[in-house]
């Protein structure tokens, strides 16, 4: 089995290529090969059973695609995009490789005509508030950023080539991924994870936002785990809608914390300082804050049991085991 | 006031460009040109206050909506499109005018810099079954053709493009145009029409499917209604979701048919003859039966108060007010 990750070089992408080389299978078939690729130099897994590629490029360059592809990969997973905050920044660049990109890729698969399956990942950004309390699985699409808006449309693409059979889709809209690994950045979205990464290692986190703000995440595990759930499972069974919201755990920030006081006690708690910042307020009050994942359930999806296991999962496979 | 019609020569096209012509102005400011554009010339409304150049073009080609847009007209209306069928027969010319055409035309706009009104015409084709009884405006997309597919990214960039303030768009999902004027064709919606239009002139017309189905309908009238009003309306009362499905009258072939029989009495209704049809009876229960179409009428949108209205707009608007 031939497998293409596209955005390979990302966290999600990392930790994927990571998982695919320790089983040494997908699906239960042998790998024989991989290719990484990235706008930058992806890393390779330390030791795989099956021969890697990486590659470097500009993913809607004329031609791009058809040279990915041209091997005719069985699986290939897209994970590559302009995140959320630069799309909506940079409106020429998100569209040039959420859209184009994305929609060469396709292309080029119904052209090669081997109809392999397609993992796409898409976001919870396609939806727009105003929400229901839990968000159900025929809520409409109204995204209110490019980058929604580009992920809505490269599930709508995924669906309508699955149906004419020129691949085998499968689009899942993927929680906020928490505890996200690596140092604080600036997405409105870190504090979720800072107040729990930099705690547990003893360093101080800024929390914007009240303590009764609810949020949908699972961890980067879980997410592996849909992406390689998704290239297995049986297409017939999922039907003619090919985007599917992704299970997660909702918990309030108050929530969170309590899960990290009983993960690493009161001095952990202590080290989060409260600075309220009414822009985070805002753009974090138009996300979405639960679901009622029922299609990714019965279709065999699974994720954390509570925020707790989130918290474990990220001492177990970023601090080796050991809080600070 | 500078107008531009794409997809000027369609039947919808037309009965737009001689309503404009008749009025002579829009939202109560004097027209001064209009540009009527299709792949086929355009036929010119008879008299016009104002100028009127007709052009034919590929839209998506390279070059061709710049130079539609160098003018800055103040209201786009965009009407071209492949149909149904053949979208769903030739998936590369369907995405080519459907998806290139429409983005490039957004693209160009967007670089053109005065921020139009852009009226497009979408389609009850971009849900897909299974429908509740009546389809509510924050009902779920998937489209399950093609044609619906494009329609519905053509609204997604739609809304994403009037957000960044590029251009005040609003989108208008049109119901089935009937009674459509003209021959009968081989659309599997053609007898909605046909069994109404051709009785009307004393001709015979097939009826494929059962007296029980129910289908949503608007009379060419109420379109060309609906595109003036979309193009009148202020922008932010529409809010961020920008596409709006239009009301229509929801009626099942029965009581089309003693519509019928009220206009023209029995012999017209002999004229219909049954030959139940699976293939179509199959197409066709896929297909919205009903809407509540609340965000519409909240906005003003007007339409056919019965399907006897329907048939009195074809009979004063098409056969001159005489029936056969």
């Amino acid at each position: 089995m031939k497998i293409l990750v596209l955005g390979a070089a990302g966290m999600v992408g990392r930790k994927l290529t990571e998982r695919l080389a320790r089983d040494g299978e997908l699906g239960g078939k042998p790998i024989s090969e991989m290719t990484l690729y990235d706008v930058v130099e992806p890393t390779p897994p330390k030791e795989t059973p099956f021969s890697v590629r990486c590659e470097t490029g500009d993913l809607p360059a004329a031609g791009e695609t058809d040279r990915l592809v041209a091997g005719k990969p069985d699986v290939i997973f897209h994970l590559a995009a302009i995140v959320s905050g630069e799309a909506e920044l940079d409106f020429e660049k998100g569209d040039r490789i959420n859209l184009d990109g994305t929609r060469n890729l396709y292309e080029s698969i119904r052209k090669a005509g081997n109809a392999p399956r397609v993992v796409f990942t898409s976001s919870i950004a396609v939806y727009g508030a105003p929400f229901p309390d839990a968000i159900p699985d025929d809520f409409h699409l109204t995204p209110l950023t490019s980058y929604g808006m580009q992920k809505a449309i490269g599930e709508l693409l995924l669906s309508d080539y699955t149906r004419k059979g020129f691949f085998d889709g499968v689009a899942i809209r993927l929680p906020t991924i928490c505890v996200r690994p690596g140092k604080p950045n600036k997405a409105a979205s870190g504090f979720f994870s800072n107040i729990i990464r930099e705690p547990l290692v003893g360093e101080p986190a800024v929390l914007p936002v009240a303590d009764d703000v609810r949020h949908w995440h699972a961890s980067p595990r879980s997410a592996v785990g849909f992406l390689i759930h998704a290239a297995t499972i049986d297409g017939e069974a999922i039907g003619p809608r090919r985007a599917i919201a992704m299970p997660g755990v909702s918990v309030t920030v108050g929530e969170q914390i309590e899960a990290l006081r009983r993960a690493a006690g009161d001095k952990a708690v202590a080290l989060i300082r409260r600075e309220p910042d009414d822009l985070i307020l805002s753009v974090v009050a138009g996300w979405p804050r639960n679901f009622e994942p029922r299609r990714a359930l019965d279709l065999g999806f699974r994720t954390d049991a509570s925020f707790d296991d989130i918290i474990q999962v990220h001492i177990e496979d970023e601090l080796g085991g050991r809080i600070a």
